[in-house]
């Protein structure tokens, strides 16, 4: 059975298969981990056929432009959420959470529409609803308890993993919800699995700390069982990670450049702010066009900021949809994330640091296939492949 | 018949089918000339299901990684020609210009190969054998006086278009070559004809400018004459054009911060220095391991570099082959040029300023097709569409 979404071709999976997006997952931590032999099942695969390579994520390097994208094989022009966060046209800042704002079918819900059993599994329930888009059974490690998976009549997922949820700033929320997929897939035998993780612990720590640690070797191990389970894995992330010891605070800046009506936009915000206060390298800035030149001018001019484009110029670069972003688009440098004023940011909890993404030094992320690809799809692999094309690699480039 | 090249399916072309790309051909002039009233024939066009949007070329924005990739409809990853110009491994610096340097079969050899009429047509020489490679029958207009098209059995190519070409820097010889193509098809009737120019003009005056204004009327004539001869024509760029009053040296930047031994090395390099005096927005430094991270923080730190990227960071955010860059990647604003030291660069020729190219700001490039296309590939065309996929648009997406 074939499908087609968004213009491209999926084969529906021959067996078991999933998808591990690692919320904040940079290369630099499988990396570090793979070196210290805490991933002796990722280690014994990449030895045995599996390809491990460097791919491109999304812009901005935010976590729902990323999964939608992983999850639909299209940029975010197509797919309408460009970030966690808009300014919508009535004036209101409002979470890009709801499966209204989608504009396109993601593939797990054209294979449900023709009968494949799939499943999206997210650790925050802010994705879940995203994911669920098109009927598809849908379910989050925050909310395991609270909610039921009627298609496939589960009415306690917490019952079926064996434990309650841990909370929302545990690192163990992401295996658990790596274990909901691996119960699930032991009671009703799924096709294709999705299970996005949470970033908690990569915006606290750089590779080689101590929850760092544990987060992956924990990872490798249900890894391990997923493949005994006969699955053939994908694994990416929707971002990278960076230590981000400058802020620039936009809106005081423009105000100090005498530009005073103005918004600032940071597509990051989401209800968890104890991770990064709100604080990322992308934002969007709405100026009115009397000001915007110098709006542009005087950003262009920061130590910190990469790029600055205006609305047209970014939806054609960043492949954005018109509608849902700012003026201005605007990125900084892999060390610098960008405010609006500092009243409005709460730094308590990043006592250890600000370590977050957004832009383009986060938009590295790695492409993992447990089983040996087709010739053309490792030369793709090697060559400018999108954590968007997983799917693709997944579902058609196998080798058998 | 379809063809199978670089991973993408083509059907040979039911009609004569011809891509020009306006080298610098920025959108802006087309909207300025089209604003007042010099193209009439692709305004009429517009109005009649031709489709015009602003698509992506690829980093840097220079001629030949931009040309390659149209022609072989992948990234320079895959064809293996990131710049005009590179450092060779024997310490040399070298023009990409010898077909030994391309790693990827071109659409127009495929199709040639399985006995397609196909014709590559440049103005400027040193693009030529590129285009040719893989036996295209090729002809430049900057040499038209001096090379047969023996695949054709056309000896005299003046003499077949009916003058002699115009010198290397008259705005000319871009129609030339378009004169070229059209003769060509009138005496073999051609499949599929790639027309490249030359952006002598667009270095030299913005839109609006007398010399851009002859460019674009005598264009439009062109186009005309094109369609009235049955032809599909697809138009996009290679890359666009903004003045850049600013030059930063960064050889200079470098040693005064304390590394001695540096190369900068400045992909949009060619022959034709007068253009641009070898000044654009994208530079490659190869620097020593140990002087590599205080080089990218001096560079990070300076106002007007947008980017700075790793080897590996690069090749993948940019899709580059790692072994035909530099050490780190350099990209500029808008506004900003980059050299290697004063004395290195011959500006005398640049007294009405310097206008160049190489980085972000010159990525946007139209996308033009003067036949209605399929809904899908209609829909792509404004999500995200890349100069790469124009043949693709051409021969798989019109709407019959």
């Amino acid at each position: 059975m074939e499908v087609e979404v968004n213009g491209r071709i999926y084969r529906a999976p021959t067996q078991p298969t999933v998808v591990f997006t690692v919320d904040g997952g940079d290369p630099r931590y499988f990396d570090d981990a793979l070196d210290r032999g805490l991933m002796p099942c990722l280690k014994s695969l990449l030895s045995n056929g599996a390809t491990y390579a460097r791919g491109r994520g999304q812009m901005p390097s935010l976590t729902n432009p990323n999964n939608m994208s992983i999850v639909s094989g299209a940029p975010p022009s197509v797919h309408g959420i460009a970030g966690n966060h808009y300014l919508a046209p009535d004036g209101h800042e409002v979470q890009l959470t709801d499966p209204s704002f989608l504009r396109a079918p993601t593939i797990h819900a054209a294979l449900h529409a023709r009968g494949a059993k799939v499943l999206a599994v997210s650790a925050k329930e802010k994705l879940r609803r995203l994911l669920g888009a098109g009927d598809v059974p849908s379910i989050s490690a925050e909310e395991a308890d609270r909610h039921a998976v009627p298609a496939y009549e589960i009415q306690d997922v917490a019952a079926l993993v064996g434990r309650r949820q841990p909370g929302i700033y545990d690192w163990e929320l992401s295996a658990y919800a790596m274990e909901i997929g691996l119960a699930m897939h032991r009671e009703v035998g799924l096709e294709l699995l999705y299970v996005s993780l949470t970033d908690y612990v990569q915006h606290k720590q750089a590779p080689g700390g101590a929850m760092a640690d544990c987060f992956f070797q924990r990872f490798d191990e249900l890894l391990g069982d997923y493949l005994a389970e006969g699955f053939v894995v994908g694994v990416t992330a929707d971002h990278g990670m960076n230590a981000k010891p400058r802020i620039l605070y936009l809106k005081e800046i423009l105000i100090a450049a005498g530009i005073s009506t103005i918004r600032v936009v940071l597509p990051i915000t989401d209800p968890y702010v104890v991770h990064h206060g709100a604080l990322g390298s992308f934002a969007w800035v709405h100026v009115p066009a009397a000001d915007r030149t110098r709006a542009r001018e005087t950003l262009t001019g920061l130590v910190g900021i990469e790029e600055v484009y205006t609305r047209e110029e970014a939806a054609v670069i960043y492949q954005h949809p018109l509608d849902r972003i700012g003026d201005l688009s605007v990125a900084a440098n892999a060390c610098t994330a960008l405010g609006s004023s500092a009243d409005k940011h709460d730094l308590s909890h990043l006592r250890d640091g600000l370590r977050s993404h957004g832009g383009r030094h986060e938009q590295i992320v790695p492409i993992i296939v447990s089983h040996p690809l087709r010739p053309t799809y490792t030369a793709w692999l090697h060559s400018g492949v999108q954590n968007s094309d997983l799917h693709d690699l997944l579902l058609k480039g196998l080798a058998y």
